[in-house]
């Protein structure tokens, strides 16, 4: 089925952006500060949408009344605005890892299109422009290839030399953009770019909208998610996240409600009976998913931030502490044992400490520490969760203190080892 | 009067160092790996007492049996080790702060000599050898020059057109390398380098190696001192270093002394009885002294390691964690407030917090953050111990937790502005 158009097709919702929008990030992501749109159907609209100042990009706008031609009459219009330039040609329907780009470099003075040789991973190979190559470069061009090698993948680096092409093409009535790039392959001024892997998509069927957004939604996890996060919490968060980037909450936000949330849970905590714990218990866990959130928005908004990183970390920090305060202090209360302040004391400083030998390793030496051990917060938020659910806050805290920093002394031997 | 000759010049000792160590770990420290040395007098002693692994980089040796010639005669010697070589040529009895040599680039393909124009701060300017410019380049050189621009401070830097100028001066029995340096500048082959007002000296008198040694000790404090530190601590520590460096202890052992003796005092505040408190309180203080020992001798011996650093950061935080939970214990034992605990909790988690926010924002931004308070280890642990010496824990707890928290909160208002 293909997609409806209720809205012109660059601003068909994805996760919290459009199409147009998601594109356009990456590019700024890559380094790309300035983007021409050349607009078609529904132009008015398009433009009404795109803010210049929420992309953070240049953004000149180009009108095309003769949109229904072809996509090669369209690129035409844009060269007054680009002549004695080189520029990245994409199309509001593809969309990419924007890691695919690569460095750009003018080495060749040659244009080049993105080519992908996996053939047994396209998604939707039937409706792709394949391309044959010879001797390395690109040959033919053309849906209809018998017999390819690769497949085009909607993005193209060019040189000026592309506007003489659609114009040559144009004037022959070939309004295809194939035609213009099929041009450049006959006079030898084409290379490729291989994707090498990483994943982009054509849009064009409700089917491949939802693969899309299945294939941005599992890369949200991070390289240094924990067990619990990579088993459980980014399971419940992926739909959290999937649900908050539709209301436009920014991810400092969600930071704050997961702290807000912890901190609550610290105050029922401290009341120390045991269905208060239970209660808690659950919070806190609760609040470790949420946890996840705030990065999955803003990855999958292309807006992560070194502020939101320092701010998240941070409150992390406080909401720890104030977790061991809680339990301890409802304990306490409880049962007058002052053995919980002096446990409750080693394990907020091993939970510190190993936070902090993380974040002094990576001042000291630029790059994050070579320290793998399955004690991540969402690890530790679980053994608290745990720990208050079944009423064990002292054997939690003895678990935590002795874990952390044991922890903490492998460190310092280990970067020491590491580094003589 | 002029330095006993008990020891070879090269080995006098300078501050746990031998001069000619000094010069080479100033060398390695700028990234030279390799030096080719010219003994003289009692060669043999000073090549037994050069360590090439100390040292840590390649030591090739020439002896040179005519050294009472004249220096000149010395450098010529170095000719087969160093030929098609461009090379620095120093003197082992002048130091320099290591930054006087800056980035060393061929550019020219001319020699080189330091020159200092900085004329009212030369030590000993009588002794000095001076340099009269013309039109920027050295004119004339020499000891006796009565109108001068500059002093020659005993750093060149050497293409291979020295050796030939050797040979010649040398040939027509001139054997000082001032006679070789002059013939350079005559044929317009000498460029200069401005010291720029970095430090150097040569040492020929007991005067100038008193006054070389306070230079050195003086510039050890840190820029990241806080006040207490420059105004008291490093006062005594750099005589206690001074003493220290002569034993031969590391900087890592010497924070691991620091660190037990914190140890020790938590162990004393634990009693909680106000002697103890005041024992405790005033070997707190000592410790914060002793704390500054380990950089300083690591930084005079010019092995400041980033391991020592790692080490240091994250004793220190134990130390801190230690001192507040064995006040927090003895005034439980003493009088029974289960609120100290509280307060102890609150303090414990900004001490943290605030090394913490530092740590994080270097390893995020890879540059020191945007924190300037008064609020560093040497002054927390001097409001600690004026706390245990005056007996008054909760309001020091109060103190540090109130301090240190509200800086965290102004850091994560502060870095956010600074990003925007």
């Amino acid at each position: 089925m293909r997609l409806q158009q209720a809205v012109p097709k660059p601003l068909t919702p994805f996760l919290g952006l459009t199409l147009i929008e998601r594109i356009l990030l990456s590019l700024k992501q890559k380094g790309i500060t300035e983007a021409v749109i050349v607009t078609g159907y529904r132009s008015g609209d398009v433009i009404e949408k795109l803010n210049e100042r929420k992309i953070g990009i240049k953004l000149t706008f180009i009108e095309n009344p003769e949109w229904e031609k072809g996509n090669g009459v369209s690129a035409l219009r844009a060269k007054p605005a680009l002549e004695n330039e080189n520029f990245l040609l994409l199309m509001c329907d593809h969309l990419f890892d924007p890691d695919i780009l690569g460095p750009l470099s003018d080495g060749s003075g040659r244009s080049a299109m993105w080519i992908d040789r996996g053939l047994d991973n396209i998604f939707d190979i039937e409706d792709a422009t394949k391309v044959r190559l010879e001797s390395g470069a690109p040959g033919k061009i053309g849906k209809n290839l018998k017999d390819f090698d690769a497949v085009d993948c909607g993005i193209f680096y060019c040189t000026n030399e592309i506007f003489a092409a659609l114009e040559r093409t144009v004037s022959e009535g070939k309004y295809q953009l194939a035609d213009a790039i099929q041009y450049l392959a006959d006079k030898g001024r084409l290379d490729t770019v291989d994707a090498a892997g990483k994943f982009w998509i054509d849009i064009d069927t409700v089917k491949s909208l939802r693969y899309a957004k299945k294939r941005v939604l599992d890369s949200l996890s991070k390289p240094s998610d924990g067990a619990i996060s990579r088993l459980f919490n980014r399971r419940i968060s992926k739909h959290i996240t999937c649900q908050l980037v539709k209301t436009g909450i920014s991810p400092n936000m969600v930071s704050l409600i997961a702290f807000l949330l912890i901190f609550f849970s610290s105050v029922v905590f401290a009341f120390g009976e045991r269905l208060y714990l239970l209660i808690g218990g659950i919070l806190v866990q609760f609040s470790s998913i949420l946890d996840g959130c705030d990065g999955e928005i803003a990855r999958l908004k292309l807006i992560s931030s070194r502020y939101g990183n320092f701010l998240d970390s941070v409150l992390d920090r406080y909401a720890d502490s104030l977790v061991i305060f809680g339990l301890a202090y409802g304990y306490w209360t409880y049962h007058k044992d002052f053995l919980v302040w002096v446990l409750g004391f080693f394990a907020l400083a091993g939970v510190f400490a190993f936070s902090y030998t993380n974040a002094r390793y990576e001042a000291i030496f630029e790059r994050p520490g070579p320290i793998r051990v399955p004690l991540r917060r969402d690890v530790r938020l679980f053994m608290v969760a745990v720990g208050a659910i079944t009423n064990q806050v002292m054997i939690t805290f003895l678990i935590l203190a002795a874990l952390t920093n044991i922890e903490v002394v492998r460190r310092i031997i280990v970067v020491r080892r590491f580094l003589s």
